[in-house]
């Protein structure tokens, strides 16, 4: 085992079951384990909770010749170890639903790993249908393995409980960087199968609704490997200028709302974006000035432990708490301060769009780029190349209560416009966009038609730059008709000149 | 009152509340209630069920010269008394959430009047929130007013139960073409608002969890309004070569999956859009060998009829019963057998992403074109031009066990390719597209990257005389690159050829 040693003193308090701690194994053996072209289902959400030990043994492997092609399912993105290190070497051959990383994204954009990019709230759906085929093996972190063999997570839950369920056979990572005090951070509760099922009985976002560890049947843990690394931390920026005017608009929009009383003083249970942008949302919503906010999210960042210690907000529920090197320092030394106020659940239930229409969550994501009728693009950059993927945006956009979408309104140094004629795809109808945010104003695009949201984006999000271009480009449109109108040979035009000038203006 | 004398004398026997009773008056004095710049919410869903006297009344003022600058919220399109005699003056200035008739979308692409297309299972949502504002007068008919005063609908129940809480004033139409009978086939439920609200309590497609009347306070129905006239009919044209093979194919697919165990044999409750190609999937299903099946739609039409008449389906859930001239004298002959059968519901729970999610709907949807990657239009012609709207398709597609979309290959007598290298406007992402079925056949899209998904769907689903031609643009934008190569300057040509020379060929 590498990058722990330290701590290997506690495997036995880790383990409790005492068949399973017979299964205690080198990385390298339960690597073995894994034939050369089975589907992996990792735990593991926003680089949180993943598997480290026995993917770095793979990839040595792959490295010293054994020919691995895998299919890796995991939660969300994840860290070094899989995206970076195994991807690295050529052995993951298939990958879903989510990732972040340069080096696994170059791959996929080169066409070399076949990405099933996937709303992260409903791939658990399809793998319980069986619509992906079956696991061969699970592949999860956990905190500690309980006397009945159930897994505490660590940092994450993601899909772990569900690819327990289903997977052929299950090898457990146990983390001993996490204290043991992790046990009772987490919810654990899955959908049945259709026809035969019920509903989700969560009716706050701070609700418990399941049980605090993963349920296992002893006999099928294959192997325990340990592990003291810590997740792969995500390090942000400091906001500039944009982003803090981004979030300042944003709060003098929720203001309006609290007064026209379509939104409590609390507001309703917030889910905020993942990122540079969504970490300065945070940073704005600390100066809300009603206490008592919700988080009812998917990855909870820095900025949800701030907001706790600042007393404004009351918890946070998501599927992973995603850190940065310092946070999750602090989380790991004030865990007994900040655990009762946080939940983390299978993304089944964070993303969770029957969870997400009931509670009536404000959903801030961010664009990648926005069209002038308010069709918003998350994840591919000019058409084709992949940036991350959709994520969890479709989950919480197509259920929110109130759905807005943020992005600066120009990128590259003014290069380029985040709005445009028409985005170069497609992830959010105009039906899923009820308000635009940029650090030019807002777009409340709520009961407007096509052309009046065009009027809207255009005059209160454009850069003043492209504002006349895009003026012109509508005026031109509609002159042609329609309810959208388009001049399909120049709708795209501004992603060409990109692409031939290296700027979109003209 | 006209297209009815001959029933006026039951008008006693049907309002049945002696205040209200006193509120019958003439249409056109109900419609004199009207403010000119109302916001009208009316009953109606797929033609069905919706007001018809004061509208045409309305009409009438505004062809003589009254200055009406409606707008009208309804449940889904309606039938000719709103969406052509009244838009036909030019009294109707905004529209919203869909509309099916060629006049008023004439309008709509001319931009004389705001459309706003929406989700017909989120718009509830909207009009609850008070994201959209608040309707001044709520115009539903009525089968019956009962003792307390509640309503119970006719051959739909879309927005009404939601519109009569929220507006500010109630007007009835009641209905004596249809019987009395009619009592007992509705199921009225409603959300609350969040973050105040429980689940959606069904957990079965045939169950009732509501009343059969919607409630509203005695004194707040402004006037009542007498008529006879029966929905504005929807008449099929007989499947042709394609849709049959359509239907075929479905089939085929289907008993694959019963096959392997991913769908029971009398399989998940299905879905299928309005229209011709979605009748022609019902017949398909007449030869379903396992008896048993069961809807969860939200237009029912003649064919669910025939299912019933054939044993061959348990029974049907939806929030309209849109027949033909015949499937209409068929349905009231013959109340008595069908209506054990059928539930109709209002749209917020018959569209409930939450109850589509968890019955697990297979969904069958029609496309007006998809892409090589399976992002599907399903609403606009060439880009700007809108046909109908998204409708229920979106509340369906996301929230399906299975998303299957049919459309022809071609159109326009071959003219016009319904595979082309990247759909003009995208409806349903990639996400949402399972399956798509043409007369060519059936690409089966689950767990495939987007370059697979490609591949599956040009040689599979697109026309042989279009086939070479997306191979080569798939092709060449394989060498250029990306997660979902694309040729910009090319993506959208074939539309553009066709606009300019009347044809995608070359």
């Amino acid at each position: 085992m590498e990058g722990g040693a330290s701590c290997m003193g506690e495997a036995a308090e880790r383990v409790k079951n005492a068949r399973v701690r017979r299964r205690v194994m080198s990385a390298e053996a339960a690597a073995e384990m894994v034939a050369p072209d089975a589907v992996l289902a990792v735990s593991g959400f926003a680089r949180a909770g993943g598997p480290k030990e026995v993917p770095l043994a793979l990839a040595r492997q792959a490295r010293e010749g054994r020919p691995l092609r895998l299919a890796v399912w995991s939660g969300g993105s994840l860290g070094g170890e899989i995206d970076r290190e195994l991807a690295g070497t050529g052995a993951v051959v298939r990958r879903l639903p989510y990732q972040s990383l340069p080096d696994l994204r170059q791959r996929i954009n080169r066409g070399e790993v076949e990405y099933v990019d996937q709303h992260l709230g409903v791939c658990p759906e399809l793998v319980r249908a069986g619509h992906l085929g079956r696991p061969d093996v699970a592949l999860v972190e956990a905190c500690v393995v309980r006397e009945d063999g159930s897994l505490v997570p660590t940092s994450s839950v993601g899909n772990s409980a569900l690819y327990v369920e289903v997977a052929a056979a299950v090898i457990v990572e146990v983390n001993l960087w996490h204290p043991v005090e992790l046990e009772g951070l987490h919810d654990i509760w899955g959908y049945g199968r259709p026809p035969e099922r019920g509903p989700l009985p969560l009716v706050d976002p701070l609700q418990r609704i399941g049980r605090p560890a993963i349920p296992v049947d002893p006999d099928r843990i294959a192997a325990v490997v340990l592990t003291c690394r810590p997740d792969h931390p995500y390090e942000f920026d400091p906001p500039d200028e944009a982003s803090l005017r981004i979030g300042e608009h944003l709060l003098d929009f929720l203001e309006g709302e609290v007064r026209a009383g379509r939104m409590p003083p609390a507001l309703l249970p917030v889910q905020a974006g993942v990122g540079n942008l969504g970490n300065a949302v945070l940073g704005a919503l600390a100066r809300w000035p009603h206490p008592g906010l919700t988080f009812f999210s998917e990855v909870l960042q820095d900025g949800v432990l701030d907001l706790i210690d600042a007393g404004v907000a009351r918890g946070a529920s998501g599927t992973a708490l995603t850190l940065s090197t310092a946070g999750q320092e602090r989380f790991r030394r004030d865990l007994g301060r900040y655990k009762p106020h946080l939940i983390l659940r299978p993304q089944e239930v964070s993303n969770s769009g029957e969870a997400i229409r009931r509670l009536g969550v404000l959903a801030v994501n961010t664009a990648v780029e926005v069209d002038i009728y308010g069709h918003v693009n998350s994840s591919h950059l000019f058409g084709s190349q992949i940036l991350n993927g959709i994520g969890g945006s479709g989950d919480f956009s197509r259920n929110a209560y109130l759905s807005v979408f943020v992005t600066s309104s120009t990128a590259r140094g003014g290069r380029v416009s985040c709005v445009v004629p028409m985005v170069s795809h497609v992830d959010h109808t105009e039906h899923e966009v009820h308000v635009v945010v940029t650090e030019q104003g807002v777009a409340d695009l709520r009961g407007l038609s096509p052309r009046e949201r065009a009027a809207a984006i255009i005059s209160r999000c454009a850069h003043p730059t492209y504002r006349p271009l895009l003026e012109d480009y509508f005026r031109r449109a509609c002159r042609e008709g329609g309810h959208s109108p388009h001049l399909l040979g120049e709708a795209l035009s501004w992603h060409i000149r990109y692409l031939e000038r290296g700027t979109m203006l003209p």
